[in-house]
């Protein structure tokens, strides 16, 4: 078992975790669309189904088209919509109900042009995190998009979405939370503007901090979390999880041993986890904490313990200095990854559920 | 062209930055057993048949395996032996000429347990990095693992080797000389003393700043460098190459321009690029150089435009203010990866050579 680095998710805690998110939309009577992006698997998507799910976020043509390969009907590509993959989002049209994204009038244009099968549309506002998206006051263009659509049969305008991608970097839930509120504000004052021409219109919200955190999240219609489906060392960070809330670890088997160092090299690497990482001062960089893997899930993680850089395919994990297990290479580590969405990105010919 | 990220690779750079390599090792007298873990591609592999190599690098088992699948006869595997793999290892012995890496007695005794078939064995040096391999005054484990291979059929002790990765860290041409010149003293100080129960134990020595930038690589037996194939922006940060002996590019789509921020949004983010970045004082962050794509191969950088953060599948491109062009979504963007070898595993579905 675990001859080179392997995601295992623990299908517990995975049910743990979209139960809870599931029964905090339920309960705020807000619309639940994951986002697929962290997972990016069928398998897991059942989970979701199970739960009652029918809705579902992705972020690229690609992910959509998996998906409806897989009986999804009713998907939102969270992405600015991409030009040059216009005849595969006509054809995914065609199958079912799909949403894009826009944020000029230029694509949307672009968009009526060329599409022959309706799609919903969103604008993206930009909430203040400045990655994409129009801003609030840019009013005119918003107005431009608009009446695009109502000239168009193949565009439907569906309302506003924003993702809060700066919640990453805030410094505590009462900041997380007034980046919500904040975005609340921006996108109900603009869905107030346009109701009474589009009585269906909606707002839809994204980002696994502010919906783990926010026990009110019924300033929206719609949330699009991801992330928390599996969370990870970056949203325990952040203050999202706590560590027993990790659904995923990655088996990375020992293949050489420093006593002298207290260090370990594990194959695990770039490839396996990507180059994310948490900063400190003096230097200090972590690219995962470290856990004992188990007959079922893993321990806590090893106090002390953490991956300190990766290359390629090498981790070099420090121990404690009074650690008393005798590691020996051929041993097998779990290292519970940074940013699991682009872990099990990189490890998806290499997953296994657990029970 | 173009849909979506696309690793664009210029052949006759290529073959530029390969023959310069091998030119150097032939007037140097040292062997050439170049790293493939960069370009991972069986077609660019055959440029290097066509100049003469034959015996090749590589950094996991599965890669050994691919390349042995297209004919590669002679390959060493340049990570510390990962002993859950050892039946494929073994698989493999059996077709081809295969080196390992090891670095405790530990795994060469695991190694001689189990091996039916026979394996060069290298004895991996730490010259200074600290991330694998035996310190040169770690002489009494150098011997022991010595002498399982003298009692062991399956293990041919074949010298020492080290990866100088250290010298990315390097401030200066000459300090990068200095780490190589001590390297090549603490490998040929290990070479003497085995040379008289060894007589045909080599020196191996890796990394492209170090072997890019020395014009004297006589002091080893063998080179290993990998990612001089390609080079890539951090390469030329260091010194090891100019801008133009840049050989791939990625192909991005732009899905949204802002002007007023002097900043564009492409499809083209961490699961295409990884998050491997060069950081400079004021949180500056550099995760690529921008190019305009021609018909055959790309512009030198415009000047002032860089991609500035990206997300899993974003990045932001940021422009200088006086930029005439008038770019509009649907249109392509070159980028300059900062690390050619993550970017290339990650698009290795997606990857076109141009002539």
């Amino acid at each position: 078992m675990f001859p080179k680095p392997t995601l295992i998710i623990n299908k517990s805690k995975v049910e743990d975790n979209l139960a809870r998110m599931h029964q905090k939309a339920v309960q705020n009577s807000v619309g639940i669309r994951p986002h697929f992006k962290t997972h990016q698997s069928a398998e897991i998507g059942e989970l979701f189904r199970e739960k009652g799910v029918d809705k579902i976020t992705v972020s690229s043509v690609s992910m959509a088209e998996y998906f409806a390969n897989h009986g999804w009907k009713d998907i939102t590509i969270a992405f600015p919509v991409n030009l040059r993959e216009v005849t595969k989002i006509d054809n995914l049209a065609g199958n079912i109900s799909l949403n894009l994204l826009v944020d000029s009038s230029y694509s949307t244009e672009q968009l009526a042009g060329s599409l022959t099968n309706q799609v919903g549309l969103f604008v993206e506002i930009d909430n203040g995190y400045h990655r994409s998206g129009l801003l609030p006051e840019q009013i005119m263009e918003i107005e431009k998009i608009v009446q695009i659509t109502e000239q168009s049969d193949q565009l439907l305008f569906k309302g506003f979405l924003t993702h809060a991608g700066n919640t990453y970097n805030a410094k505590s839930k009462a900041e997380i939370l007034s980046i919500m509120a904040d975005a609340a504000e921006k996108l109900n004052d603009l869905k107030a503007k346009f109701i009474d021409r589009f009585p269906n219109i909606i707002t839809s919200y994204g980002d696994t901090p502010s919906c783990s955190m926010a026990e009110d999240l019924s300033l929206f219609n719609e949330i699009r979390p991801g992330n928390f489906v599996y969370y990870d060392v970056m949203q325990y960070h952040i203050g999202s999880c706590t560590l027993d809330d990790i659904a995923v670890a990655v088996a990375c088997p020992i293949v050489s041993v420093y006593p002298d160092r207290s260090e370990m090299v594990i194959y695990g690497g770039a490839v396996h986890f990507s180059k994310e990482f948490i900063a400190a001062d003096n230097n200090f960089q972590l690219f995962g904490y470290v856990v004992e893997l188990k007959d079922t899930g893993w321990s806590e993680p090893i106090p002390g313990a953490y991956v300190s850089s990766i290359s390629q395919e090498h981790g070099v994990v420090k121990m404690p200095k009074d650690i008393k297990k005798n590691y020996k290479p051929g041993d097998v580590l779990g290292v519970l990854p940074v940013h699991s969405c682009l872990t099990a990105d990189l490890l998806r010919e290499t997953q296994i559920i657990f029970d």
